[in-house]
């Protein structure tokens, strides 16, 4: 039977839900997007910035033919201001359309907190292709930016411009870098990479005002313990943060999380007055779904999640029974020559949960000693009753795939003894002989056992 | 209490045992070794041959003054000619020395099959320090080397001397490389990689005889199809796989195995008429252990196999109550700018073992698509009742990460659902969206469900 689907956003989980559909079912597909572009690579943008990737129709993934192609009915640059939750139907600037099926795939707004000066010409923020494309044409190799924020874009973006030569200063009002990802310790690793890439970072410091008539010309940062100082700058990129957006589902009587995220089922179904809605589906950085060690309520900003969550919503549409489990959301954020990862929680995640850890560290390389090449490679995991909940590795190379490695061991329900029977392969031009992992498993099993 | 304990082998097992033993006991420590080197890198040897590593000092990962100093009464250069079982003393060249533990690990030596001409001056095998640096006095840039056997030795040797321009035949009895390994379709991959290196690859093929007058001039090839062909050449070096050193074992009484290993318990303990000693270890390449998936008698030739076992024998003569469980032996070999990487049992074992496999495959890329650099990915992934039972993986990058997940994968028991659920990290200069591993699980799940 031909059914209706809409689906309000044009990212990833939209257009994979649409494409899903279209190669699946007979459905018709309606997507509205507010952006000017789809299936771009957001997270590219730095690395354009940055020189190493040529230009932004590089980060587009899909010619919009494609789409089109295959017959969904994509309106770009189109507002939906409304959702009628009893009459199935969503009203747009373009009209209204009836669904059968509706999918909010709306994704996320950068969260601005207020500053004075704010308003100045000269201040961004990153989060569309065409935020970078503005961005790219304000800055030049002689640009001053303060980035406020050091999350995963704030610290990226920093190092991605100070590769290519540019002035940076990163504020963070907390303590450290990467706070939610990362430990303090682990983090420093990345700030220290920072500093000698050129970058001033600023923790445990704020943003007071953003000065100049009518473009920025300084900011003006106030440390914790420190007086304020001014920094002279002709940009001002503010990534302190994302927020769902979410308010037309909130409108329309949709269940909001205290994440800000569309409360999902393991469906991925929204709710109202305590129902689920069995043809109501919510998916990507507006969905509230649950994170896998706590249990939480937890907002996926991967394009890895969204990509899987569109997998499930694409489904259960078409008929079947998908499920999307809880989420470990593993990242990797890249600075110059060095990557950052983490999977599960962080101590200080931990801590607030009331779960007590006890954590294994190790430091190596990422090849044999005496091979050229290879990094500093060091490594975190953190063990709740002797149970893998969460890992962080920094070094040049190798990161990412040990964080996935770490994500199948919390998933699995990996022991510290488990770490320490897994057997990792071995060459010389690749890594060292027992990787450093294993050694971060013994040094946390000696402090279980209370040798350490 | 101190105790004499005596180590035949001055290998990663011996001097790994010794030191343990060292640090963690007052027992008194002697070891045997016929090789003139302690504790270098076997692993290295291919890579000083290639240049990329300056010279073979640098394989040294430990100076012989480092054992000396920790009072480990060191014999290099000294054969030992018996084991008295029955009076627990071993009688060496040097004199008979008595114990109250024995640690066999005398490791392997090069197999070499009887070939006419392999007497003459120039033909090698590859197995100790020595053997690298006798064939690096003899050989130069316009050296012609046939390499015989195309197993993990062999593969890395000719793609180092390919890279260093010397002109290098490989020369295979069976239809594929790395047959013990890899299974035909990946191992194609590797080949072609080794050719575009500019290595006459032959498989399917014996060497019929080496020819010369007293060094070498020529091989004789005859390939299963096709007459006989002959190489020029200077230098043969063989490479048909390596035995376990176990007759000194067999002579005091020990049980030697299928595999030519010593047979080992779990404690890594060698038995004698039918029960098991427990003073007597073995451990290494001349060691039979079993198999992970299969169960079998297994030799690990793994320089991290050797690590884990003398850390079991160490801790088990230190009165502790160690396990060595059942291997997997992740294992990589580096061509070039290639890795390949396998674990658990390929195709070809499955079937000598009667187990129904279903495979899944994936070819992606190590970062995203429009990311610079990167590599081609090849994945394939062996199943057994929906269980990970195999691995292999091919790649310029990111290979030993990703074996080492899926070692782990297999031994905590992944089933193809637990792949799917596996979340991966995604950054554009690090990986794809989704890591061409999830594809190759989907790949096999369609196969399961008949759907491919």
């Amino acid at each position: 039977m031909t059914e209706n689907v809409v689906i309000l956003g044009a990212g990833a989980v939209g257009m994979t839900v649409a494409t899903y559909l279209k190669r699946h079912t007979g459905h018709r597909v309606t997507v509205f997007s507010s952006d000017t572009h789809t299936a771009y690579s957001q997270c590219g943008i730095p690395f354009v910035l940055e020189g190493v990737i040529h230009d932004f129709p590089d980060l587009i993934v899909r010619p919009l033919d494609t789409f089109l192609d295959m017959g969904i009915d994509l309106h770009l640059e189109t507002t939906v201001n409304h959702i009628d939750a009893t009459g199935q139907k969503v009203i747009s600037d373009e009209g209204i359309f009836e669904y059968d099926h509706l999918v909010i795939a709306t994704g996320s707004v950068p969260f601005i907190p207020t500053i004075k000066g704010g308003e100045l010409d000269g201040v961004f923020t990153l989060h569309t292709l065409s935020d970078g494309m503005k961005i790219n044409c304000y800055i030049n190799d002689g640009s001053r930016v303060v980035i406020i924020g050091a999350g995963g874009i704030g610290t990226e973006l920093a190092g991605s411009l100070a590769v290519r030569g540019i002035a940076v200063t990163l504020v963070e009002a907390l303590p450290q870098a990467l706070p939610l990802t990362m430990d303090p310790d682990m983090a420093l690793l990345v700030q220290q990479h920072l500093t000698l890439l050129g970058v001033q970072v600023v923790t445990g410091a704020h943003v007071d005002s953003i000065n100049g008539k009518r473009h920025v010309r300084s900011v003006s940062v106030q440390g914790d313990t420190v007086p304020t100082g001014t920094v002279l700058s002709d940009i001002v990129i503010v990534a302190t943060g994302l927020r769902a957006l979410s308010g037309i589902a909130r409108d329309a009587g949709y269940k909001i999380g205290a994440t800000g995220g569309i409360v999902t089922d393991e469906h991925l179904r929204v709710s109202a007055d305590g129902e689920i809605l069995d043809n109501v589906y919510a998916g990507g950085e507006c969905a509230e779904v649950k994170e896998f060690v706590t249990g939480s309520p937890f907002i996926s900003r991967l394009g890895s999640a969204a990509r899987r969550m569109a997998l499930v919503i694409g489904e259960n549409i078409a008929g079947q029974d998908a499920v999307y489990p809880p989420t470990l959301s593993p990242n990797v954020v890249v600075v110059g020559e060095m990557t950052a990862g983490s999977v599960g929680i962080t101590s200080h995640t931990a801590a607030l949960n009331d779960i007590s850890v006890v954590c294994g560290i190790s430091e190596g390389r990422t090849r044999a000693g005496y091979y050229p090449g290879g990094s500093q490679l060091n490594v975190k995991l953190i063990f709740s009753n002797r149970r893998l909940v969460g890992a962080q590795v920094v070094a040049g190379e190798g990161v990412k795939e040990r964080i996935d490695a770490l994500s199948l061991a919390i998933r699995m329900g990996a022991t510290v003894d488990d770490l320490l029977e897994w057997e990792t392969a071995y060459a010389p031009p690749v890594s060292m002989i027992i990787d450093p992992v294993t050694f971060a498993a013994d040094d946390a099993k000696m402090k279980m056992e209370g040798l350490a």
